[in-house]
């Protein structure tokens, strides 16, 4: 069984966004347009390995048609590290044998960085073993530090999502700072770039944020307490964005050694919290804060339009370039123009965003080092173009889960490796 | 000048809420067709002790019609405590200069239990010193604590965000769980009562929480600990959903002496970290936290069509009520039925919420103290129900912003007095 059609196999992998599923969507409809089978891995290439497949043809139309408005990853992820073949080859013939048992002949990751590293070992590994499979990446990273294209999937939407709630969350800030919190900073993710602190520059002005602390850009304790202060006397208040990969300048993140909690114990990160208490302690304001962690990058309520069509397009051109047997490369956005945006969709080689990153430039950054340049604003603003919206059934957002069957096992159950994680 | 027709004057007070505006609109507009003026007082009651009052009917048509869907408090609140007027009758007495000076026959204000101890207040100030000034408080707040009447206008809002947020990032977590991410606690608001952490369970089945801690239930760590476990061992992960105001058994907040910084400084607040520390310490699962403070009340985005609607109604009410020479009173929602919901808008006496407070009783909550009863649902449901969309521009929504004109001062400058906030 499972050889009557070619297969392609597509999986999910690393930080999901509001929108990765939308990428499924897309490749669910491709390969059915193209006569393929479309098979879903469980929790990325976890799912190859234990054979742990879902034939996705054969979910119901509903459930295909509302993983385009549903968050995370509806196959689930995983962050695992495959050994290089030319280490250890015994995880890459384990594929290859599952990918035949089930007639699989492309392969698509769904994944940042360290995901296209797998896929390029992947196809490394296959080509060692004399097996024929198309590896294709697809990107898709919140943090959109992958290099070698204009934005990632997923990007848009945490951009839509901060910018949005950085406007509410100012003209609340507004409201109460005569009598009460005069300073409220707001924690966004972004561990190693800042394109995400960046996108809550859109909301102003007016709509704050007043400073942006960047992991691009060291962190100054007198110099970001005068900018604080200088804000407050200005405009009565001051919100901060702060991304949770500020870091001193010997380049420690600030988080890191960032407390104690009552029993000695470090505590779990927290940017926002620790610069709350150093705001209270040096200008006594009344300070609150938030951390949107998950919820920034689940939001697919507020997702942007743009966001949703680069990845529904990738995921499309993706299939197309699997079946013309384009193996090792990747569809990625390009950018045609700002103003109006116009996009294509190119292709690169998986191998040149693989382990590299993005960060924001410093021509993107304020003189000051608080804020972003008009030519950051020019570049972030198509991304957050546009809404996606979701329907909604009894005032909560619909969204599709898919049934739980998995393809038979047609193999052996597979000993997971000793090591892993990563 | 400001003679000509009698004025009432609207006010916001306290925390501020996703639909404090569309009170404000609609109080605007109700005024309009009776033929009164309708000032504003900036900053609650401190903008009539300091006659910075703002002629609402001046204000173009397009930032009328914006306050619907603009959060934040657009006159700005206040958190002042105004003495007795037994006490000291001198501010109550600026206050009847400035209602008189600006022909303001009907005072409107917007807030909650202290706000309405407020109203009080000043409708007794007034008649101690004979003046005619008609007191109405209309209700908002997002704890939904006031006694006396079904639900709370900004409530539904708030309710909305936590049950979508948490539905969304539950999907985000079951996509990490296998290799990654196995608990992740979100925070959400409430010191005193757990309605918000409540509405949370409006998400499951499926799509957690899969825990809520109310303040109402006594923190038990060892019981918290196995519950989690349980969950974790069941689903693969657990959402827990923690009122800031949980507490202890001995009646303190977990939140208080959580922490300390890496100086030796109490950490301000964050129930959540508290709990992902004591989580991962305990069980060794990686640990995600967050924190919406202001993002949840502010986030008019996904607001609730019933609660827009409940705020649009009591705007009305009270400006009938005010015009009626109902002074002391205040417009509230009855619920007539919950499916179909049905509700009208009746009336109470301010004084029998100012101070008190409303707490989830037992009975909403599961026997283990971890969830949400059906009874609990039944109430919550039609509270989030329907959509109130907002007008977006460039990727963001469209916010007002009162012009910052304010009326001519007829009085001479208020000397504010010593004490003050609270």
């Amino acid at each position: 069984m499972g050889r009557r059609r070619p297969a392609l196999c597509y999986a999910q992998s690393g930080g999901v966004t509001a929108v990765i599923n939308a990428t499924a969507h897309a490749v669910v409809r491709a390969a059915r347009a193209a006569g393929v089978r479309a098979l879903g891995a469980r929790n990325g290439i976890l799912g190859i390995l234990e054979e742990e497949l879902v034939d996705l043809g054969r979910e119901s139309q509903e459930t295909i048609r509302g993983l385009a408005h549903t968050p995370g990853g509806a196959l689930g992820s995983c962050r695992h590290k495959l050994p290089d073949p030319d280490d250890d080859l015994a995880p890459h013939r384990r594929m290859a044998d599952v990918f035949e048992a089930h007639g699989i002949r492309h392969f698509l990751y769904n994944g940042g960085n360290d995901s296209q590293d797998t896929t390029m070992k992947i196809a490394r590994g296959a080509e060692r073993l004399g097996r024929q499979v198309t590896c294709v990446g697809i990107p898709k990273t919140i943090d959109n530090d992958l290099v070698g294209m204009d934005c990632c999937p997923g990007f848009g939407s945490v951009a839509k999502y901060v910018a949005t709630s950085v406007a509410e969350t100012t003209l609340d800030l507004e409201s109460m700072a005569r009598t009460s919190t005069k300073v409220l900073v707001i924690e966004v993710m972004g561990r190693h770039a800042g394109w995400i602190a960046a996108a809550a520059g859109l909301a102003a002005p007016p709509g704050g944020p007043h400073l942006i602390l960047f992991p691009e850009i060291p962190f100054e304790q007198e110099a970001f307490l005068k900018a604080v202060d200088a804000r407050v006397r200005r405009n009565g208040c001051c919100v901060v964005v702060a991304s949770e990969g500020a870091r001193r300048p010997d380049g420690t993140l600030l988080s890191e050694g960032a407390g104690r909690d009552a029993y000695g114990h470090a505590q779990l990160g927290g940017v926002a919290p620790l610069l709350a208490g150093i705001v209270n302690r040096a200008l006594g304001h009344k300070v609150h804060w938030a951390v949107a962690d998950y919820l920034q990058r689940a939001a697919r309520h507020v997702a942007s339009r743009t966001d949703h069509d680069h990845a529904r397009k990738l995921g499309e051109a993706a299939v197309r370039m699997a079946l013309a047997g384009e193996s090792g490369m990747m569809p990625v956005i390009e950018r045609v123009s700002d103003d109006p945006y116009r996009w294509r969709v190119g292709k690169i080689r998986a191998a040149d965003v693989a382990n590299r990153e993005r960060r924001v430039p410093r021509g993107h950054i304020s003189r000051d080092g608080f804020g972003i340049t008009e030519r950051c604003r020019r570049y972030l603003r198509p991304l957050i173009a546009g809404e996606a919206p979701v329907p909604y059934r009894d005032g909560l957002p619909v969204h599709a889960r898919l049934s739980g069957r998995t393809v038979e096992r047609l193999l052996p159950a597979w000993k997971p490796p000793a090591t892993g994680g990563g």
